[in-house]
């Protein structure tokens, strides 16, 4: 009989679910919508449901089910307890738990998603052969995960790999969603990088083909830097120079083989890689300085495979 | 028949050695001087004949001692190679092996001295009963070591925990003995708070009682502060602004349950503690921020604790 792993990264607007063989190949995906009402309370039912129609469909019994691995978009302790999932309306409830009783005993393990998707590098992305890897994914926010040998990071409240909140920014730091006043994400996410751009053209006078753009976009930062643009060019470089320093602090702490850049700002491919590698060799420790610098190659999906590999890698 | 074990604290200048009983009592201990003539190859024979001797002593055969323990003054990988421990003038070679063959096969377990330092106050020290924890020691340097599921990350080169490097300082930066600007250490480390005193006692003409001491130390600076010099206060909320920033970065990435804080300069106690709090507090991630602050309590018996706790605790 066929066995397979489930690998759920729910997210806020839809849950992408795949199946994986046991040795970790992808062999269906399928996405099904985030249903928020009444407190999010129908979101396991509705995974349950998926799950349940897939067996079906693929003639699988739970005897044959490896274990359902999930992702969540929130806090989440080692033993699987979500702590105040907001953004899906949850309060405090042990996830594993729950899903393995609808699911009739299935075995589930559960991370925070950011956590998730470096584990999803670590396995088979950008960071896949090296045991002890950082993931920065810069966004429309910043976050990451931390693993090392090969298992994540969770720290006390499920708050490791927070790196979105690393406070490098001294001056002219702008509040960040969480409250505070200069993380690193208010530099580095795609709308920070915006924001800064656009301080940066309103304070100088200099031309800059982005003066000529309606609500520029991160993308035609980058593209106008590339073309060697001088305002673009001193905006990515200071994103580069914030990223350098987030990443010497990460490496000085649980010093990496890999640093792995992931999140849709990572698009802007090598050149954006370059930048950030030759700053981090400015500030980082002689000791940390042999950290690989690796883009993400999983996109979306490296939540998938990571819930996957929470089974599959017994993490 | 008694059952021990060793637990040697190797440094530049001497060895701290201790035995332990198998549930951690430190039942006995001496130093011996770390003989550093011809690039130290005399060092682990020394050792060795320090540990024959206690056995015969104590009467204890090799079959009853449960292995020995090392911290080494320098970077060390997961397993066991030492990378070029200048102050000792070693090489590259492995430290666990060699030792364990120089006493007949004996268990060595062996790890760098700040990080097995953190292992001491995570086992018997300040940070008792947290299994996540990062040490932070401020002395002569700053270094550091991070303990996470009660077990020592050492990273890719063994130079995770060098938290005193970590690039926090961007205006009016030092050079740090490792040739880089800005480290933690240049103005978080004996030295370094007293020579930023000095630049503000230099810069600013305000009374101060550090004007009447030739060569005022450290313990000066913060008798000063604990009296209400403004100078010396100016310089220790300095310094905790910057312990803040660097351990709201640690907890942004590896969520700890609490940071303990140890070497000569944590001799100013509460007082200092409280301060470093009151800084982390404005700078962590709010999911980070109940993350206890700890004064380090095994003084210069770290090394020699965490040492033993490498065989005892199976790390």
């Amino acid at each position: 009989m066929e066995k397979i792993c489930f690998g759920v990264d729910l997210g806020g607007t839809t849950v992408k679910m795949g199946v994986f063989t046991p040795d970790g190949r992808l062999i269906d995906s399928w996405e099904i919508p985030t249903d928020k009402s009444d407190s999010g309370s129908h979101i396991l039912e509705d995974i349950c449901k998926s799950i349940e129609d897939k067996l079906a469909e693929r003639d699988v019994t739970k005897k044959d089910l490896l274990g359902v691995g999930i992702g969540i978009p929130g806090p989440i302790t080692k033993d699987g307890t979500v702590l105040n999932c907001v953004n899906l309306g949850w309060g405090v409830f042990n996830v594993e738990e729950k899903l393995s009783e609808m699911l009739d005993g299935v075995k589930v393990k559960a991370g925070n998603d950011a956590n998730v998707a470096a584990l999803g590098e670590n396995w088979q992305g950008g960071g896949q052969g090296f045991e002890d890897l950082v993931l920065v994914t810069l966004g429309t926010g910043v976050g990451g995960g931390v693993i090392i040998g090969d298992k994540i990071i969770t720290g006390a409240n499920g708050a490791a790999g927070e790196i979105g909140h690393m406070p490098v920014v001294y001056e002219d730091a702008e509040v960040c969603g969480c409250g505070k006043k200069g993380c690193l994400e208010t530099v580095a996410s795609a709308t920070g990088i915006v924001r800064e751009a656009n301080k940066l053209l309103k304070r100088e006078s200099m031309p800059s083909k982005l003066r000529d753009i309606d609500d520029f976009t991160c993308k035609d930062i980058f593209d106008a830097a590339k073309e060697g643009d001088e305002a673009a060019m001193i905006v990515v470089d200071k994103l580069a120079e914030y990223l350098g320093i987030a990443t010497a602090h990460i490496a000085a702490v649980t010093n990496p083989q890999v640093i792995v850049i992931g999140g849709g700002v990572s698009k802007a491919g090598k050149f954006l890689l370059d930048k950030i590698e030759e700053k981090f060799a400015e500030k980082a420790f002689h000791a940390c300085k042999n950290a690989k610098f690796a883009l993400a190659t999983l996109g979306n999906d490296a939540g998938m495979y990571g819930a996957a590999a929470l089974i599959l890698c017994n993490n």
